[in-house]
């Protein structure tokens, strides 16, 4: 056996932004190198960010990325760090001739190990996935080698994230072939109670292996998605050794004892038992192990409970929406509400209450009680605010056109959207829409009105949990939190009945069930896609089950406008569902 | 040799209305019946509708769709049309176990030959497009068996669309199994052009397969995609012998002569050329040819030019998508400049002027030629029109906030918005917007503003091309068009200069390049994807390739939140293009 010390690079790239990443990797790399690792590796595509969608399919960005990759090998060793290997996701090309159906360019999700100022191997993604948020087999055509390079005696294999999530490819090869280690570069998405799933799939596929697996996750907000890193290393047991934490940066330093090998050098075809040959490229980059040293102690990091988890997603979503798309403040309409208070509350929490503006803009219908709780909040929290009522402008609308009943209520939410959008342009803050789950998937809103914005940090989260994620914040603080104060939210916006208050005495169970029963069965069609009869098997009322799919079957269009914001869920209205809009399918007609 | 009379259904489908397309398939086969056809072509999927996305993915759609499937072909024998076969597009799902990375239930795009009250063979599409508007690697499996049915003697085999267009498959192994005529359903979308490529196509693959070949295509509008039709049939040498319209449903009726086979009936795998294996299923329905008959003079329609095909396009897909959606009439803003202009016209020749609504919406910086053009229109059309001055509501905002610039100018175009869907809401009009893809592409327009509303009729064409539109349609008309008014466009619409009219003086030149040298480089950059360095070789001044990259490169979010438009181009911002909103690759920084 022999001793190598492994850093896994737990990191938040931006996507496009080839030269930040490029600096970024050459700083953690020589924060690995003061720590005495042997072995850095970054995450899958690290070097362009992922997902990088259509931009795989020019020519110049495909260009970019392969010369930033060998700079960066360059730079590595100008700045005395080219001794220590670093595996690193990039994007690549096969050359292959065009033909019909191939992505342009036939790119590859691809992988490197730089070493001594040199691209020394590369590889890329043998599986791709094209489920869930996934459309890979439109970005990239598949990748057939696998190299296994030799690092002070110890076989180290290289898989991309994916190929450890379907049967047969690299990892059935890695068993066959042999190595001492794997080493996986992932950009695995968040997903509620995702992780044990993950921890579970790295234990198996090192027993499938043979060896021990380092498992690296990107962590960061893009758009719609949010990685939460949450890395681990297991032996090859499929015992966890190491594991960082999730939702934020962290170089995860693990000292493993690895059988060393001397197996030759060369080119090997091996059967990867998905129909396909994948070829073992062995390489040497040293034989001698290290000299033995005293192991560093490894953290294993508790996983998060499901609201500390959720909420950090949360948090870290508009954090990273804010600063990647480059603005320096939000902007959101507060209305002593419970959605508005979270979502007001997330903010904070992200980049600091001196950064978060809210507007308070009471209508004719708006009780006293509304302008109180918010005026709690603003005062709990220090972040700023204004009062702008709505009256005399919905009035103004009023002179010109003739609405009624919802048309109405419409316009009121519409002026109230476009205070928020003329602030916004005229200030530069982003605007953030408050809108919760359950609204969005029953179309409880309204278009252009509560629905405009920049981002929808709880478009994701149903109704039930925005009140528990409420409770949650108000007992619990992070470290990561830029919100210092107590209690954030005022109890009277957890513990009043829901209104939109758009009318008199207007309740939400005017329109809607109530949301512990509501969000149950949301849950049921919308997340388990169950049809009309399966749901009434499940023990939901027929009636509601009727009421409600045409609700969420006619609200597509809506949803289809509303801003982009962070996946929890396996379907958050984004880009994960994808119905046609003139669509005269009706579950409940089945 | 022997003759058939093949009847090709070029038909117009609703997504998810299975019962209506039943309906409508078997009125179809009674017209073919009537007019002695020997075999009736659906389109691809005509059952459901293509394309159905993610509804393909819920158990209950594919058991609707092949319960549907079963129940048309005994109503069709109920009704007397039971002896006259019939080939149609529905979805059906392959018996696979499931498995990490396979669409869930594993549908097949497939196609289904009803014969007697039965279904007698199923079949299933075996290349999977996953470019441009598809995303099938995520919806289906792969089909891997091709029927060869014997009619009246002669071998007619089945693949389905983009079994056509790739290397290899069903075609390949007509080609060595031997058939007298190949049927093929399609849902091919319009694109500009496209139309001679898709005829090319047709004659290579007949040539390949050594006999004549039917292409049948779906026509109509679905949310983006427009589907023009054109149906063909080619000889065994690839000489078109007949051809249906574009843009209109027609029952295509061809005489044939074709070889008699007598091939033994069974079952025989055969190397696809792609690495897979097809089984070709033989069956026979009849041996003995038909009586010798007069055939009779199939039309060979000839195309339509460039602009009488996108005007058509436009047209069409404004009718389905507010038929479809359920709308009786739509209402726009309507200025005096060209852009609305040529949006309402298209719209009173879809649905006729006594549907159209527009709102005259003057302000403080409307130039009186805006009015007066305006009223002219309506004039013309004899659509119905009101006045709604916004000063007065303007005003009431400005009096509770400060806006000054691009925020004050937004503000008008958001009062704007507010007011058409304040009477969509009122009245139930779809609301049109008016933009065009020049000022999409370059975020010339106001989010919430003028990008307010269901449907965006020019969203994808250029605004050079809104002037030559708008000359066309005013020296040409269709039978197909509802509008009957001579010249419906005014003449100073069309040549004045154009101007946003947000503040003193304001025209489009003031913050865009001409149209005509915008419009040439937004082609190369967009629809091309050429990098910054080839469109400075490409003779673009350098300058405006920077400033209009930068312009096109920060627009993608404000293009996300526009409305569906009907797709004439390769690249329409809508499914077409798909790129992370937080990012930082610019084209110009290579």
């Amino acid at each position: 056996m022999a001793q190598l010390r492994i850093a896994l690079a737990q990191t938040n790239p931006t996507v496009g932004d080839l030269s930040a990443n490029a600096e970024r990797l050459i700083a953690w790399t020589r924060d690995a190198a003061e720590r005495d690792a042997h072995l850095v590796v970054f995450t899958e595509m690290f070097l362009t960010g992922y997902p990088v969608e259509d931009l795989v399919l020019r020519t110049s960005f495909v260009d970019a990325s392969i010369r930033t990759l060998e700079e960066v090998a360059r730079r590595l060793d100008e700045e005395g760090l080219g001794e220590l290997p670093v595996v690193v996701g990039y994007v690549d090309r096969a050359g292959l001739a065009p033909r019909v159906g191939q992505p342009k360019g036939a790119p590859l999700d691809a992988a490197a190990l730089l070493h001594k100022g040199a691209v020394v191997t590369r590889t890329a993604k043998h599986h791709l996935p094209n489920y869930g948020v996934f459309d890979e087999y439109r970005y990239f055509v598949r990748g057939d080698r696998l190299p296994i390079f030799r690092l002070h005696g110890v076989d180290v294999a290289i898989a991309v994230c994916e190929d450890l999530w379907q049967e047969g490819g690299p990892v059935a090869v890695v068993g066959q072939a042999g190595a001492g280690l794997l080493v996986a570069p992932n950009a695995s998405p968040y997903e509620k109670e995702k992780d044990d799933v993950r921890l579970e799939l790295c234990a198996r596929r090192a027993r499938e292996a043979g060896c021990a697996l380092v498992y690296v996750n990107q962590v960061g907000g893009q758009d719609e998605l949010v990685f939460d890193g949450d890395s681990v290393v297991v032996d090859a047991g499929g015992e966890p050794v190491a594991r960082a934490g999730q939702f934020k940066e962290e170089l995860l330093v693990v000292d493993l004892d690895l059988p060393v090998s001397d197996a030759e050098p060369g080119s090997f075809p091996y059967d990867a038992g998905d129909g396909s040959t994948i070829t073992v490229e062995r390489l040497i980059l040293s034989t001698e192990p290290v000299a033995p040293y005293t192991p560093v102690p490894t953290p294993v990091t508790e996983r998060l409970g499901t609201h500390a988890e959720v909420y950090s997603a949360l948090v870290l979503a508009v954090r990273d929406y804010v600063a990647k798309n480059g603005f320096q403040s939000v902007i959101l309409g507060l209305s002593g509400g419970i959605d508005s208070a979270l979502t007001a509350t997330i903010a904070s929490d992200a980049i600091g209450p001196s950064r978060v503006n809210v507007v308070l803009m009471p209508s004719r219908y708006s009780s006293e009680h509304s302008l109180a709780d918010a005026e709690e909040l603003v005062r709990r929290q220090g972040i700023n605010s204004q009062v702008v009522p709505i009256a005399e402008i919905v009035n103004g609308f009023e002179k010109e056109i003739d609405l009624s009943g919802l048309a109405a209520e419409n316009l009121q939410a519409r002026v109230r959207g476009m205070i928020l959008m003329g602030l916004s342009n005229e200030h530069g803050h982003l605007v953030l829409t408050t809108g919760n789950k359950s609204e969005l998937a029953t179309g409880y809103s309204t278009l252009y009105g509560d629905s405009a914005g920049g981002f929808a940090p709880i478009k994701d989260v149903p109704k039930t949990m925005v009140w528990e994620l409420s409770k949650w914040r108000n007992a619990h603080s992070d470290p990561g939190f830029l919100l210092q104060a107590e209690r954030p939210i005022p109890e009277n916006s957890i513990t009043k009945e829901p209104s939109a208050e758009l009318r008199p005495d207007q309740r939400d169970t005017d329109s809607l069930p109530p949301y512990e029963v509501l969000d149950r069965l949301l849950d049921d069609y919308v997340e388990k896609d169950m049809g009309s009869a399966e749901l009434i098997a499940a023990g939901h009322d027929p009636d509601l089950v009727a009421r409600v799919i045409r609700l969420v079957d006619v609200s597509e269009y809506k949803r289809r406008q509303y801003p982009p914001g962070p996946k929890i869920t396996p379907k958050n209205f984004g880009r994960d569902r994808r119905l046609p809009i003139t669509n005269r399918w009706r579950e409940t007609t089945t």
